[in-house]
């Protein structure tokens, strides 16, 4: 088997770069180790940046992102029985993002592949990345029992953190820059209308807890738990009991309960690996970088470089010229390192260590009180919230 | 001895607070254990808000500073050879700071003191805040080896870290936030001309740098270096030798060096003091709260108590209203907290601790990139770095 570009993996990085590669007349194949109903399944982010939409949708892929997207022009903070709105338009402006959640970005997208698009195998398993450096890289794969090679001019691996694509590159050559958090969240879907019509990030001393929705119909909420818990030791009641305690405020407002029908733990990490890109294999999305999900940033950040390769490959062909994809690395790791740091920065801001001091917790609140107070220490977080320019 | 305003301790806050009482026609008697010439050398902070300068005027001691001291209109930050200005009146509205030394403050309100102020005594060595629950708080202390008594309406804590006054306050209702640093500042006073017009923060992997000066001919220069630092380990030419080195740049800055005329170690530390009123004894100053100095912020936060105390006071005395006495611990807490805040994250963003993983130096220089590139993130740093509003 032969392509231009080999895409490993079919989560929203891999999809929308052959969508990407597609519309640019450049083929590709895509092999992803799970079955398509896995991959349309698995719960993941749910907050689409302006541009990421924007990408999307001049992609081809915004028709249902248009239509059943929940536009949110804010966020409220919530801590020490306060609440407090930051509206991002007014900050920044004019924009905003799209509760949109991955798994339908990841339907829409594999509908359109399969419609008109390269190959796009499912259960077809990557084994290994081979000659990175050469100017023909290959990835092996064992697909429906057998294995076979994939003849590329160039690999993405976009096969997530637990993916085979990272380990083609040269252990020398590469810097791992990795935080783990001693806590976890502890995620559930249920089956009633957001108590909130926009996202809820509640800072309290028993742990940080999010409210979010899916739909005007599903809720997706989250509770802080220590790293390591079963999600199944929370009984349903406990969970609702909980986040009533975390959410509580000074006025009627009010959380409503309903039927759980998903209930799973999440761990918190930092990591980058640095370099992006090894001769002809280029890493994109959660295979060269995970964030702690408390920014949003995961899904955009993949966004931000599978557009990044796409425009390069592009430039490649109009011009001849390597220097864009020279520069792949550097230019997708400026924009990493500031969502790290985002990432980072919201999670400490919110969550509480086992370990935190009392020196700390007011640290917390007198940060939360300068956001609630300074205009630009807000507009610095809703910049980032909505995104940081691709590229 | 019997007086409306016992003050305990001759450093600016106490003598500030002497000069806004004369000023309303509220007498007092300031208590300090050193002698003149001690409280006129001891070298401090250097750096006024634009708050503090505004009330050293108002207070009629500005006539010295407005002749001597040096306005700036920014600091420099320095990172990865780079040099990055803040400029603050374009980001703040017009606001700026003032260099003069805090010996120079002290000496000016101790000059006006013994003109036509209330009794300043030195070597009188405070003992004991009493009463402090009663209307007639007093305070034991030793003056040229006899005890006496000042019988006071209010006492006013202005005596430092290791004062006494705040063990007036039962412990039970005391709370104390802390965290300490596994590092301090090597700082040196130099006759050379500061090699660059503003303040420069360098971030560098071998350590925290800071170039500072007193006047046009008197440098103040910081080296971060390990908590327990004997200062007279450094010879003179390996202090120069590493400050050159952390304040490298790619283009062709040049430090230049000139004899050292006094060197010492200061240790870092944040600590809060809750509450910082008991009754009629009231804290003020380094006695409630220390904050490292990499934010500029001790001396202006002393400043910012008195300023409320001696406003509060005036007002019972207009109105006959205790509202704002009563309100003094809450209303300094909340500047107090915002300058704990951002004193650690000055500090945070520039010392590398000894322990720092990869990951966090990379978030060093995220941050500093960020506030390079965003004018909401370099706007929040040159508020906090002007000056809060007082109470």
């Amino acid at each position: 088997m032969r392509t231009t570009v080999g895409i490993v993996g079919a989560g929203p990085a891999g999809l929308l770069l052959a969508r990407l590669l597609h519309n640019a007349g450049i083929d590709s194949v895509v092999l992803e180790s799970r079955d398509r109903a896995h991959v349309e399944q698995r719960q993941r982010a749910g907050i689409l940046e302006q541009g990421t939409v924007d990408v999307l949708r001049a992609a081809g892929a915004g028709e249902r992102m248009d239509r059943a997207g929940l536009r949110h022009d804010g966020i409220e903070l919530r801590f020490d029985r306060r609440r407090h709105r930051v509206d991002f338009p007014a900050l920044t402006g004019g924009r905003s993002v799209t509760v949109y959640a991955q798994t339908e970005v990841c339907k829409d997208l594999i509908a359109l592949q399969l419609e008109d698009g390269g190959p796009l195998l499912f259960e077809a398993e990557a084994l290994a990345v081979e000659g990175a450096e050469t100017d023909h890289p290959r990835v092996r794969f064992r697909h429906e029992g057998v294995e076979d090679v994939l003849e590329c001019d160039y690999v993405v691996g976009c096969d997530g953190f637990w993916g085979i694509a990272r380990q083609a590159i040269p252990q020398e050559l590469t810097r791992v820059f990795e935080r783990t958090y001693p806590f976890g969240w502890l995620g559930i879907l249920a089956d009633v209308p957001p108590s909130h019509d926009e996202l809820v990030y509640a800072r309290h001393d028993r742990g940080f807890a999010l409210l979010s929705m899916r739909s005007p119909s599903v809720s997706r909420l989250y509770l802080q738990v220590p790293e390591g818990t079963d999600a199944q030791a929370w009984a349903d009641e406990e969970i609702w009991d909980e986040l009533e305690r975390r959410f509580e405020t000074d006025d009627d407002w009010k959380l409503e309960r309903g039927a759980i029908t998903q209930k799973s733990v999440t761990p918190m990490r930092s990591y980058v690996h640095e370099p992006m890109r090894h001769g002809r294999l280029f890493l994109a999305g959660d295979a060269a970088h995970i964030v702690p999900p408390t920014g949003a940033k995961g899904l955009n950040l993949a966004v931000g470089d599978v557009v990044t390769f796409a425009r390069a490959l592009a430039h490649r062909r109009e011009t001849g010229s390597t220097a864009l994809l020279d520069a792949y690395s550097a230019t997708c790791l400026r924009r990493v390192w500031q969502a790290e740091r985002f990432s980072y920065d919201m999670t400490t801001l919110l969550h509480r260590a086992p370990d935190a001091t009392s020196f700390e917790d007011r640290l917390q609140l007198a940060r939360l009180e300068r956001i609630a107070s300074s205009r630009a220490a807000e507009t610095d977080l809703a910049e980032a919230y909505t995104g940081f320019p691709f590229g």
